[in-house]
């Protein structure tokens, strides 16, 4: 077992009431692949094909159509871990056993709905059989069913917690009084990534928030308070802040597939705003093989403060 | 017991996950009858009389009122499975004991409701008493029950798994905003099918798809990616693709009455792209007996690639 | 003990998966009485102070207020068993152990509701230590509630089967899209009959059908396949049929009080028609002692082939 | 410990299915008190602060604010039990341990609610702890919320019976189709305290019934068999009659404030009628003490047929 | 450990049923700090940011981002207690062990939402690991969902007692048919710390009350009964009198942000009124550091009666 680096180690030092199996996953996810070590994370997310369908996901690669793809690509990049749904990780946890953290999402939702909700489709035993690091669920802050959603994954937690798995929470506003730009907004991002950390996330996933601010309390705060949220650099700190002062790991998904230009340049404001890193999910798999694994490479360096 | 054929071995490698209760009870579904050992199903569902009445569905072939009908019919034209709801099994489960795998149908709906969900009408329980191979369960995705469906097959799945049983999960996507000509859609079949393989399904069960494309953003990818959907072979193919690209057993629907060359030019098709099989309920029972058993034995002819 | 008549073996039979619980008290049921041995039935229900309230129930014939009177009547007219719900059977469990099987109504409606559904009032718990032989338990097929009806008895026969409990299912089609003709229209019957079989039901209780077809879907196969529905009778075997071809007991209930030519008619229909007896409350207790033990015994003898 | 007397064994025959735990909780309550071993009862409720709020109940007579005052009260008074809501049990049960036999009121509603339900707020493991004799429990026949309500007391009762508590059911029928009148008519209290009784409650406590009737159904069956219910000791008698023909305790609410005439009365017809007590909360301890329990011993002495 | 003072002792007398655990854990927090030994409470809730959001609650101090400010803080000034949601207390529930009792929030509510519930997001088994004095829970009487946030907790607080910790209930009407005003008029107050005390809480927290009257029910008992709540200090000992006269501890929340002298007149007439203290939030962690242990040290100093 390799020695947990200091830079992990201050980091776990913010999880006081957890017990050492959930310290040892959390360290497990931080010390695994090319950023092990650094306090950075970069993780594969493939849980799309739930949400828009297999086709909308995987067409433009097909290769991405067999999960042991992802495994591959996560362990060849040498990422942190690989999160998705139960079955895509029931269908290599034997042949990827101990080669990447893997991450069990547990709830999912599909575009053939048009409530904002999902449905728990995993559980903690699952995780435990399949020998995940963590569970990971989505909240959507804002919608007629949050409270539910709010009160499956404080359930999940701690039942999680006691069995020392980590707890990683997609907090994603949506619903709602939130209109389309709100979801994004300064105000409500921040706000969601401090309740997932009040909820008890040990890490939070939020998309990157624009400058918009949504909530007029909010909006009167901001102005006479003078929070500096010009920037993206700015506005990722303002989110770690947000998460309880930096005592919690933040990362920021990828969002729609966008050129790699606009990519590098969102991760190096995420690591100069002091976020803990990214997790990318169709603006890799969407890409041959050989682009994304360049692509990830790049954005591993750029996390390394190499470029 | 026979040894497993190397066909089969083939497809149970890709259950990773399972363990050796849940692969044996797969391997006796993929080694019984005509079809066993060859990687094909060809399986009889009786449900028909919870959907549709008992008149609607027997009164055209009287003897099929008598759930032993349905047993010996299944044992006598060497069929891979039997599956059907609690009752009609309970009626012949001590008979027929061994002679053939069953599969316990654990939610059905009726016509005289108007909402798209089922009712949980039997257990992973009453599977394990009734010494069942596999649970059945029906999902509607697209219904506005569609998520607490998908909840109560995961936890069903969940402790079916536990016990060493199989899992075979009815993917029919049916109300919300589905037009009845999305329902079979092919960009809706093929999600329907890749929802299930991430629920965690082991057999999947479709209806054959159409060469519709309902959602809109579903549309661009198709024409941009040219996915060849021309044909029924090749829209088979984009199913089984669609299934973690061959990793869990899909099997297809015989939909409404049609006559034979219908139905044997449907099965050619399935075979052709790769698909497991098929599960073929009113149009066995609705024949007679002897029509029934000759339509059978060329369908598994054509599975066996001699017609 | 007495020796388990022919008939009643052959009944039995039909109860393949059953535990000698189970089996024992569907026995003790179908010996006791003076149709014990010959597999017709005649049971008294008194569960309609509950659905109608006292006065209505009992105010005809007042000694009907007082429990004991419908336990002593059971008895002394040599009936099969007597059904109640849980407080009307605890008040007369002791006085009567051992006197006559008893079936506790596990669920209720009332009069002063407009929905159609019904509360869980008692528990296979409250059973087995009043000593029941069976639970009884109502569905509505076709109301907005009739799935969550459903789970209810689904939940409660698992767990009541495996105390060795028998199951029997009052099966009442009402609500949603059902009009009143279409309550009993003779394809709505055989249903509800054929789903209570399907659910698990050892027993079921149905209204005797009219010859009205409600469905549409129905009236075609009725008239292609040209059934006999031209009188009780022929209705009556159409319901035996659909309830596994005669593989689960069926019973009639009385319907609305009626002049006793009608009774004896509709009793001697449903025993040409291979139906396995009757369930008839108001039209017995609301009739002085004298002509109820009167009419009783006039049923039996028409059960028994003597009238 | 006291023999319990012939009128109380009377009584307690009547509980056939009761374990001597629960048997000798109705023992503890009728044999208790100046009107122990009478078969009468009169017991203190104190659940009107969580139904209308502290001041208006006990602002005209300050010390009720306290919870003492009312188990002194009970005490004093020589009552047969003590019942009122979680908290105020708390306040007392140690000091009053043994001191009088006290119910645990289980529900309660507010007057800043619109709809007619109640929030569960206590358990059985609660009344056990405290040392209660029994659990009260409110249902209200007719609201939107009933089967609920019956479905909650149906589990609360099963539990409580197995450890031995008695169970005190007030029906109070409320809402839904129900006008003001309704609410107190004849044959909705009859069908009221029958349905109590049907749940399994061993004591019922319903208001006194005016001689209305509401359900046009009813009404027919109230003028054929021209039952009596001109005088309120009539409709207590037909009341009684409905409770199993007197096979259970059924009790009468004080209702609104009154003038002690009224209150004499109306105590009068209910003993003349055969109720076996009543249960006064406003209109003891909205009066001071002294004039309390003046009223309280004139309506004990009328109960002993001495006034 | 501490003798534990008369007056506290006095106080702990009102809890009559509760077993030494949770008597310890009200000692414990009635002993604590400053005020230890008085019966009075100065309590600190940090559960703004999920109510509002982080920068509305923490940009105007920000140091407030970091959890770890607020334990200091509340053990630097003296306090009573720390209450706070779950994320917040396990992130500084090691450094801070044994230094402050805590009290862990266990339901939420966010200003994205529009209807009147919370969210339940941690348990007592989670209060239970980090070593916490009691747990605490918002109730909002009046609102549509009051009757399930009254059943969660009576639900939580069994649990609670049962392990030896304490419940502190918030108490907040809204929703409903109650306006603005409505929600902290002196009936509808007085009303909803009775509830809580009703409901088994013991430490109540309410809005001190204006001396608006709301329910027209109400208004007249007021008026009759000369109630006097003319100023602050009678309308808190009116409350005092609803919290069982006095048995059970009622502290008063410090509202929104207001002028120093405002937030020490409020607490003389708390004082005077016979209230046990005050849970003030924004008013302390808005204020810098300096200035918020100024304004407590003030606060504390009143309620010793040396200001």
């Amino acid at each position: 077992m390799p020695k947990v680096a200091q830079r992990v180690k201050k980091i776990l030092s913010g999880y006081e009431s957890d017990n050492p199996g959930t310290k040892g996953n959390l360290a497990r996810i931080l010390m695994h692949g090319r950023l092990g070590g650094s306090g950075k994370l970069l993780i594969l997310p493939v849980d799309q094909g739930f949400e828009h369908g297999p086709a909308r996901s995987f067409a433009p690669n097909p290769a991405g159509y067999d999960p042991h793809y992802h495994y591959q690509l996560a362990v060849d990049a040498g990422l942190s871990a690989f999160a998705a749904p139960l079955g895509m990780l029931e269908a290599g946890a034997d042949s990827f056993a101990g080669a990447i953290p893997t991450i069990l999402k547990c709830n999912s939702a599909n575009s053939l709905s048009s409530n904002k909700d999902q449905a728990v489709t995993a559980t903690v035993g699952d995780a435990l059989r399949l020998g995940c690091a963590a569970i990971g669920f989505t909240i959507y802050p804002g919608s007629e069913d949050q409270y539910e959603l709010i009160e499956e994954i404080s359930e999940l937690a701690e039942e999680a917690k006691s069995f020392g798995l980590a707890v990683v929470v997609w907090s994603y506003p949506r619903g709602g009084m939130l209109s389309r730009e709100g979801e994004t907004a300064m105000d409500v991002c921040a706000y969601a990534a401090h309740m997932a950390c009040l909820i008890g996330a040990h890490v939070v996933k939020v998309k990157p928030p624009t400058e918009a601010i949504f909530l007029e309390a909010a909006q009167k705060v901001y102005d006479n308070q003078k929070i500096d949220i010009a920037n993206l650099t700015s506005r990722i700190s303002h989110v770690v802040q947000s998460c309880f002062n930096g005592r919690r790991i933040v990362v920021f998904s990828g969002g729609e597939a966008k050129d790699l230009k606009g990519i590098y340049n969102e991760v190096r404001a995420i690591r100069d705003g002091g976020g803990n890193g990214s997790i990318i999910g169709r603006n890799t798999f969407q890409r041959d093989r050989k682009d994304a694994l360049s692509m990830l490479d790049t954005i591993i360096q750029i996390y390394q403060g190499k470029l």
